[in-house]
């Protein structure tokens, strides 16, 4: 599942390098790591904790980063759950890349994971052009973000094998159908699995981690 | 309230200087235009258009510029909405941008209209960044993103004097106090106007168009 994506070509060399780095960095600690896009608003850190308990209740130690603009709302919401976790703010970018987190890697806790989550800016834009050298993409979005987001970012999509439709206990109430978005989904990635989800309740949580192999 | 806004130094001039072109040849055709940012399925077409439609009767005629990465569906709500309309697709871009913006301006039917509404493309990061030569700017934003939404993006709370809180129909069942988000507010901008809003069935609308001072 490794592969490093091409966005702007030459400009992004020195990204692909720097995330093939923490890609052998976090293969010699035995860390598998995941990659959480999705929009601000989601519910990508809910999806995490709720992904993280049932992991560790296997015996799976999980560990998380958490990537923003400003703040560290989720990162406190990591700290919470008492997962190891840390707070990368990228000020005016709009998206993590792998030289941020080359660096969090090297500062982080690793040998106290098996999995690591790295919750990516809260956009279904940049992150996309941007790889950090993970194992596995993960995008999240919202039933409450109306029905168009594969239409407007089939980019992401296209390069994404596992999205969670989320929050779908809130799709009656917004009067959207997660059907459509799965049918805009399936045109632009044939092969990718989409798994509802409600990651209050923890619907749709065991066939997400089964869609991500665990 | 003309303003043009610093971001990247050097490397925005020209974008100023495009921005500023954008200013007076909508000043030259008598035309109001507005930024509207704010996230992915926050509600900005649906608020644009009620917006319109009161304006409308009021006399004022309004138009609107779709901003999206890919797809046309919110010109296509435009377009139902009968306004007259465009769209820009930015490809890979976050934002709108001067030039796209300059482009779509030649094009657009200006003399058909007072008021033009520039839906940008939908998140909280990029648009500010990169003054269009609006009169002014509005952010949105939905509960159902959050209560850490001003938190996580400080700079473009802080520099935009008026934000609807849309969606507030929906506060209770995600668990969301809109009083939250509009003390973050007041924080980092404590002269900013914030309006709750409930787009699908109107509530608010004449106060946020009231704040915009129409």
């Amino acid at each position: 599942m490794h592969e490093i994506r091409t966005g702007f070509g030459d400009i992004l060399k020195r990204q692909l390098e720097l995330a093939e780095r923490n890609y052998e960095f976090l293969a010699d600690r035995g860390v598998r790591a995941i990659n959480v896009m999705g929009a601000i608003g989601s519910g990508k850190t809910a999806l995490i904790i709720q992904m993280a308990q049932r992991l560790q209740g296997k015996g799976v130690r999980v560990g998380a980063i958490a990537g923003d603009v400003a703040g560290d709302d989720d990162y406190r919401r990591f700290q919470a759950a008492g997962l190891p976790s840390t707070v990368i703010n990228t000020g005016d970018d709009c998206h993590l890349d792998a030289h941020r987190v080359g660096h969090a890697l090297e500062e982080f806790p690793l040998s106290a994971v098996d999995v690591l989550f790295i919750e990516n800016v809260g956009n279904l834009v940049c992150p996309a052009d941007f790889p950090l050298g993970t194992d596995q993409d993960l995008v999240v979005i919202s039933v409450t973000e109306g029905e168009d987001m594969v239409r407007k970012h089939p980019k992401m999509f296209a390069q994404t094998d596992v999205i969670a439709i989320n929050k779908v206990d809130l799709a009656e109430i917004v009067g959207v159908d997660p059907q459509r978005i799965v049918e805009d989904y399936r045109k632009v990635n044939p092969h990718g699995r989409a798994v509802l989800t409600d990651a209050k309740s923890g619907r749709g949580v065991e066939e997400l981690l089964s869609a991500l192999g665990f």
